[in-house]
């Protein structure tokens, strides 16, 4: 099959893939689209070790597979666990232990101990004609949402994650840095709580497209320090972290919603002296993005920029890669 | 009077200080004991610009103020904010503003954004024989409770806070890095919880301390990673800081219950994969550490290694500043 292969930090597309095997309670996809997001580029970069096909946001079709799933439209989580292998997948991280580790044990499922993660961590992805995932992964998509709309699904999930971990109420003011991919995600999620909600960014395009829509658009070094309840920085580097730092008001909240290249400095005894909450924030629940979409709380179509041909992916790389490019759809 | 002043990184005893006046709504207390701590320590060092009598961890009889609280010891809480200056008070910050800044006007007092905070900012401290605070600050203490662990209700309170940010549950296991002054007040607070506690350090003798107690040490090196739900960090150090972050399970918490000098550097990526909560500490209910002593929920006369006479103060700080030492008090 057709597909984008990665190895030792150099990216090809290839003609030549094996088209991959299901195995019991796994569903074999065609992928209909796949949607390039940072941590893509990041593994690109050779930021972290990764051999094989990446990609994990995706909309397919089950062509093999259980019965029940056969000719179904889907999406799919990325963290294949000792949950899925207990049931005797026997995946590229290794054959199935029937012993849960403690994160599974425990009901914290995406930090499973012994995860592969789909295109990022030990197990192919999306960017190709087709992938295997376990049954227990997929989520039926309805027809009211476009391919597109269910290629966001993954980042949109994640977005909503942010509102499994804090509660945001209308009173709230909250700060959005990074008026990128994920940001304008992870806004649209957060007005959805009627909050009192300000982007920030340093591209007036981006922030103009902000605006746009009706949500405030700030240049970042205008932001109102000692001023935020909640801000959430979705830039991943250090400039974006210290603008949302710098937001908070004392006991506020920082949610890290992004991966971060590098490591981050901070003052530490200020943290402590403003008793500020600072939050890792990952994969969030599959089901609340579907039902957000279905029903229009969180519209998603005009975030696609471009679909392009899964052959000429590379090019799409150089595209997502680009300051103020919306999301990227590979389509095989 | 005899005090301690600090002025340009020099710190001396005088004998040549004036005795401080009340303000309405002020109380004038002759101080029977104060606590050295790490932030006096830190204070001297220079890593703070501060100018006055250091210190504010005591216990002193009030002496002159309103008639209902003459006669009276106490204990008193450190902010000095807007809701203090609004009464009339004429702080050494300024006079009062009737209008609440918008931390106390949020019901956030102990982050005032006008506070002065007795013997760290903008306000003399209990290294002397006599201090000044206004009324609302402070708390009578019962007879049950002596004037040593009295001068400790300050750093307890600050360990209780930590139970108002976090829920901890008996099955929880939680770890506190750090067995010196701050880290044994903490370890206390965690025991009422009935959590499956452990205390990491490098200091055998202190290690020993702890077990004495029935409270299980490890040796830091040792420390199992990845296993704890929450760690508390009350060393100030990177080295603590990377103990208790190395010892957290996924999603587990990390409270900041010191100040650092200098900055920490962290693998932010790590933090977001792993959905840590970072949480800063600072001051806490004194009710709740009042009532812990009395009820002796909490016990901490043996935590109390010497009484220094403030004359001796210069000496006192040497002793306190070595390795191990549990609390010196300084006594007018």
């Amino acid at each position: 099959m057709i597909g984008v292969w990665l190895e030792d930090g150099r990216v090809a597309v290839r003609d030549d893939l094996p088209v991959p095997r299901p195995g019991a309670d796994e569903a074999r996809i065609r992928v209909l689209a796949a949607g390039i997001c940072g941590t893509d580029l990041e593994l690109l970069r050779g930021y972290r070790p990764f051999r094989g096909v990446p990609g994990h946001e995706f909309v397919g079709r089950v062509e093999e597979g259980p019965a029940e799933w056969l000719g179904w439209r889907v999406v799919g989580e990325i963290n294949v666990t000792c949950r899925s292998r207990a049931r005797g997948v026997v995946s590229p991280a290794g054959p199935g232990d029937p012993t849960p580790c403690r994160a599974c044990a425990a009901g914290r499922p995406t930090h499973c101990e012994r995860r592969a993660v789909m295109g990022i961590d030990g197990r192919d992805g999306a960017f190709a004609e087709h992938l295997v995932l376990p049954v227990g992964n997929l989520h039926r998509v309805p027809d009211a949402i476009s391919d597109g709309a269910a290629a966001l699904v993954e980042p949109l999930a994640a977005a909503f994650r942010i509102l499994e971990q804090i509660e945001v109420h209308a009173s709230d003011r909250v700060l959005v840095v990074g008026p990128g991919r994920l940001g304008r995600l992870v806004a649209r999620v957060l007005h959805t709580t009627g909050c009192d909600l300000t982007v920030a960014g340093r591209s007036r395009p981006a922030l103009e497209r902000i605006e746009a829509r009706g949500t405030r658009g700030v240049h970042a070094p205008d932001v109102r320090r000692a001023s935020f309840d909640v801000a959430i920085d979705c830039t991943g580097e250090a400039g974006g972290f210290a603008v949302a730092r710098a937001a908070l008001r004392p006991a506020g909240t920082l949610v890290l919603k992004s991966t971060y290249a590098g490591e981050l400095t901070l003052d530490a005894s200020a943290l402590a002296v403003d008793e500020i909450t600072l939050l890792g924030s990952r994969c969030g629940p599959f089901p609340t993005a579907i039902e957000a979409l279905v029903s229009r709380r969180v519209e998603v179509d005009d975030l696609i920029d471009d679909r392009v041909p899964l052959v000429d992916a590379v090019r799409a790389f150089g595209r997502a890669a680009e300051p103020g490019t919306p999301k990227v759809l590979l389509v095989p």
